[in-house]
């Protein structure tokens, strides 16, 4: 894993921005996963689907590690370490979060699974999307500052969005679930997605501090 | 909105302290509204309270969204980039929780509105005094440091009373209402107004750390 | 309180290591306490310990007011003032979660107390005890960073071992718990044992962080 003492001089691009990109791919991954996920016809499908989303959780840990160990490495980076750091580890968040939500519908087993469940994971997904074209473009931040301000700004649309999917969904709850036990067990499921979507526009706001800085 | 060059020269004084002071001032008039708010006499006075302050939190967003802007048009600032925006992003997350609080009083309709709601909000306002008060001194923070510090020990203060309040209710809560939706419904309502004390704390911290910076 | 102005330039290293191995001293306690807490027989003895634990909580503040205090009156400090404040401050946060399970034990009186709360209340020490041997080598940092980063690793997998103990307790409560009440305080207890462990290993990447910066 550590670097060779001429390995630090290679062009610095080559070593964060594809390790910051394959984090986005995980954040991707994962959210496809929990569409499905909330979708799971019964509680071996949810089991399934879980240990896959895990799987992606220990890759996003890895990254995270590596990305760690690079900075330990590396003389000369594109941006402040501290900020590929906070960029990395915030990224890592967006996947814990979606990890606790498959975890919580495995362990809780819900007797139904309301529609914001889905209508939230697409937008986890959305969000996904977009966060991944603000990563690629990092590397020509200076060149289109404007763009990916653009993406930060969606990123806190589709956030907008997802708050108003789980306020009413719990409307809904609160008016129609009259279990309180599961009002608490699918107001806990889907909180977990809505946070998702809260620290996805919480790493935009960490790239808006970098285009700050460096534009 | 674009600054023309010759506006970047402006005195920098000029620029970004009344902006941080219409944010605080955001949060009084938002803390003013969420003490109606959770004394309205019905479901109708509910929602038109809270569409006042949804007011106050998109015009929380656009000077947050002018803030960010600026910094990316100013040369010079009269603290670090990061700090003003760090700053300006926590003062708008108050006013995000009392908003949460509105929306939630709106959705839920609890049964009864407990006393220490609206001593939670009266803490609110409170703290939002002080911040004023801080942000207001920041112009001359170098002159004045001793005092700025003490106000945002004072949000400390309050903090503490708002948690104090928050847990005596949590056990009357326990206590008294045996209906679990019940419970359920007024501890995220009043969860937000304390969660709004602890925020503004947390903008006495910046402050103290931008003291720690440049005093 | 107030150095002097010789004070000012005693050797750097002899006034914040001491006074973070102090903050990390008061972790122990305050996790030696919340273990027998938890296993109080009565409501008279919760109270009598939950008094002890912020006994602890009052000494991490003043320990915080004091190296903020420090900050102010020293011209040299062995990393950044803002890294030494939230390490510091981070660490209070952890005193503060602890103190918060205490405070709802005694007023919230759950029925029966969970062996799964003894299990958190264990590895929110261990996990203090982790802490405290990352703190006492900060003054040698340069050193040893290996050593250091292995701690901060060692509260990343303490963190997990919390997370599975709490989601465990989770999935035995939903399934045997009939009382929605019950539910809701337990949650909420054993809850802020697994945020304790949260933020013991957010101070571990708070370290991690000043890694990156000074080795």
């Amino acid at each position: 894993m550590k670097n060779n003492f001429f390995d630090r001089f290679v062009p610095k691009e080559n070593k964060f921005f594809p390790l910051l990109s394959q984090m986005a791919d995980v954040i991707l991954s994962a959210s496809e996963l929990i569409i499905a996920c909330v979708q799971a016809k019964n509680h071996a499908e949810a089991v399934e689907l879980y240990k896959k989303v895990k799987d992606q959780e220990r890759r996003g840990d890895k990254l995270q590690a590596k990305i760690f160990e690079e900075l330990n490495n590396t003389f000369i980076t594109p941006f402040d370490r501290e900020d590929i750091n906070a960029l990395s580890s915030r990224m890592d968040d967006v996947v814990d979060h979606i990890n606790s939500c498959a975890k919580r519908i495995m362990l809780y087993s819900p007797k139904v699974m309301p529609e914001s469940a889905r209508l939230l994971a697409q937008l986890v997904r959305e969000s996904g999307e977009c966060l991944t074209k603000a990563i690629d473009e990092l590397d020509v931040l200076k060149k289109t500052p404007a763009r990916v301000t653009e993406y930060c700004e969606k990123l806190h649309e589709i956030e907008s969005k997802a708050d108003d999917v789980y306020e009413h969904f719990l409307i809904d709850l609160f008016e129609n679930e009259k279990d309180a036990i599961e009002v608490i067990k699918l107001k806990d499921i889907l909180h977990e997605l809505e946070k998702a979507t809260d620290t996805q526009e919480a790493v935009g706001k960490i790239i808006k501090t970098i285009i700050i800085k460096y534009s």
